[in-house]
């Protein structure tokens, strides 16, 4: 009989939105007229701007008509959206368009490309963390089991709570490989440019490989924040950059991306040869990827242009602000926060003792407001709670409202 | 220093698309006036019917709207697709809406399949063989390096000449794994109901996994050749069925296919426990993919419509019209061929002692045809042509009149 890898049975359950949904409708279908608003999912509610709209509906067009027709395209994208891209997001930083990769989306880029590395590699990730980086590194082997306290025995944990003003410290031990995230998903941080230039050295002096996860880059406020870590010298040697059109332009259900892999981030081969990533990550994509769809790369090419700027700013300026009103309502009820700030998530401090499915609870039956326990994101976000402000603007409003009255 | 996948240096070059490429642009460069018609690549020309624009524009205006707007869908796709999909495909097989996964296209499913079984299976592809099921392969370290004759020493060949009539025979050494592609890419063939039986029934007794790639399942005409494997009795403990809108409805720039996984298909777990591969994949797609777009699934779901089944019947008709064109204009020339009744590809025998190459380069020389040179697809290619129907219909009778002229 065939077998299967093995490597899957060391994945956690689905555990977090399922027990999540299991306990809403328990709570809808005894409170059926309740009117539940959910802050929990990092789904966007607007609907796309014009500017993206009439691109995509002039694309599909083109693909009705003999004349204008496109089959296949690059799987590696269209030059038309790598060079938007290069010009418009990195500008000055020694990006080319040929070290852009077009692809459906950050979740699709950043679980794959772990694949192209050693499935010996020693990865580090940060506590709390968005799931796929520690997932996609169980199944390809890197992870071994998960042990009592929640923690894989193969990874390297970066925690990240009050104590470091949520700011990940330099690991004793050397990791091949590490996983950043800032904006932050789930703390709503940044990193100045102090701190992320500490970790490209440290990559640098210790020859490890940074994935970075840029994907909320769009919602950076405060000036001085680096939008990209190749603004950080030296970073082009040792990083590769995932962004995401899902949260800076709605693109949540039309699905696009982009990885940057600059030539010269580059690891170890066969009898000391040295590879260049970008090439395998290429060969990667050929073989196993057919590209975004033609009329998508169309609308991902207007959010570059003048009025797509200015539209998905608007936007995003709105979930800010949702975000904003979410982390006073919690500070005014003696819970501090930090995040909703540069990133659309806020990341509430529980009062000492109470847990974050107790917090859930609470705050589902008092004030009927759906959050994320901060424990689904990792053993450190125990005793916290994640909100975000991608709900719309008169539900959330609602929402404050109801904060006002809530306690524990 | 991190490493890479060393897998990824038994990759073969892409040599073959290249080295057509190569050969196409000097020629071109030499003879700047000539009007080459390109036969090459299994891509359509057809543009998208109007049931499939008129679903996907009603769709990309959903997204603009407030009340409309989508933002994630479920990684498995759309319920409204899969069900269409189970009863317009799959009525009285036995496979339901929750068997059918969803996906941007064959491509990334049939790459990634082979992910969630065990990194040491045995694997048996034929030879010629569409190089996906190859290379996906060899980046999992199944295939080890490629001998000099062409094959990877870790693989299983299942060779398809004249010799055998196109007909893969029952290997000799058990494989955990079995790649099938029936309508046949590059031969065009198609296996009857007693040949595919033999298949599914040496799978059974022998626990192995058939990975059924049926992209062109839509242009089988001949009655009594099976659409699906799961027409064969017992198929759905043993085979995973993969399919795409790609040929079919003119979806390669679009991007979308799916994949079959029934629930009695398993393979072996730890310490004797039997897995179902439907949880596997459904768990890989969760974690590694975010669905195919919403408005694609739209689109797809037109074709399954009444109007979507006549007019993107009418487009295969005029391919395999092309096709047969094909076949008829070498079979003329003295040159047998296969393929082209079946399926839009024709592969045509070459004439002893002439090898592909050779013959690629007086096509283009002589008529100004491109077509792809069968070794390109293994080495039982060799002394065989790949030709397709996906022309647009006046290039292709341009062609077949060059050929006319044509002689060796």
């Amino acid at each position: 009989m065939a077998s299967i890898n093995i490597n899957y049975l060391n994945l956690p359950g689905d555990y977090l939105f399922l027990e999540i949904s299991r306990r809403l409708q328990a709570y809808a279908a005894k409170n059926p007229k309740r009117n539940i608003i959910r802050l929990g999912i990092g789904d966007v509610t607007q609907p796309l701007v014009p500017a993206v709209m009439s691109a995509l509906s002039a694309a599909v067009l083109e693909q009705g008509n003999n004349e204008t027709f496109r089959g296949y395209g690059p799987e590696q994208g269209y030059a038309f959206l790598r060079e938007a891209i290069a010009s418009a997001c990195y500008a000055g930083l020694g990006i080319s368009a040929g070290d852009v990769f077009i692809s459906d989306g950050s979740k699709c880029d950043i679980g794959n490309f772990q694949e192209i590395l050693s499935p010996k590699s020693r990865v580090a990730i940060t506590d709390p963390v968005y799931p796929v980086y520690a997932d996609s590194n169980v199944m390809a082997g890197r992870a071994g089991r998960m042990a009592a306290n929640g923690r894989f025995k193969g990874l390297i944990y970066l925690p990240c709570t009050v104590d470091n003003d949520f700011v990940p410290q330099l690991p004793e031990e050397r990791p091949d490989i590490i996983y950043l995230c800032y904006p932050n998903n789930p703390t709503g941080t940044v990193l100045s440019r102090e701190q992320l230039s500490q970790w490209v050295n440290y990559a640098r002096e210790h020859e490890a490989i940074i994935l970075f996860d840029a994907a909320y880059e769009s919602f950076i406020r405060t000036p001085g924040i680096p939008h990209s870590i190749y603004e950080i010298d030296g970073a082009d040697e040792v990083a590769v950059e995932f962004r995401s059109y899902s949260k800076s332009a709605g693109f949540t259900g039309l699905r696009c991306g982009f990885v940057v892999v600059p030539p010269k981030v580059r690891a170890r081969g066969l009898r000391g040869k040295i590879v260049s990533l970008r090439e395998l990550w290429s060969r990667r994509q050929s073989t196993k990827y057919n590209g975004c769809p033609y009329i998508v790369q169309r609308a991902a090419q207007a959010v570059h242009g003048v009025e797509g700027q200015r539209q998905t700013s608007a936007v995003i300026a709105s979930y800010l602000h949702n975000a904003g009103c979410i982390r006073r309502a919690f500070e005014s009820l003696g819970l501090p926060a930090v995040g909703g700030i540069d990133a659309p998530y806020v990341w509430v401090r529980l009062p000492e003792g109470t847990n974050s499915w107790q917090f859930f609870d609470a705050l589902l039956e008092r004030v009927h407001i759906v959050g994320t326990p901060g424990v689904g994101f990792g053993p450190c976000g125990e005793g916290y709670f994640r909100l975000t402000g991608f709900g719309n603007a008169q539900e959330t409003q609602e929402a404050v409202e109801r904060l006002e009255l809530f306690s524990l």
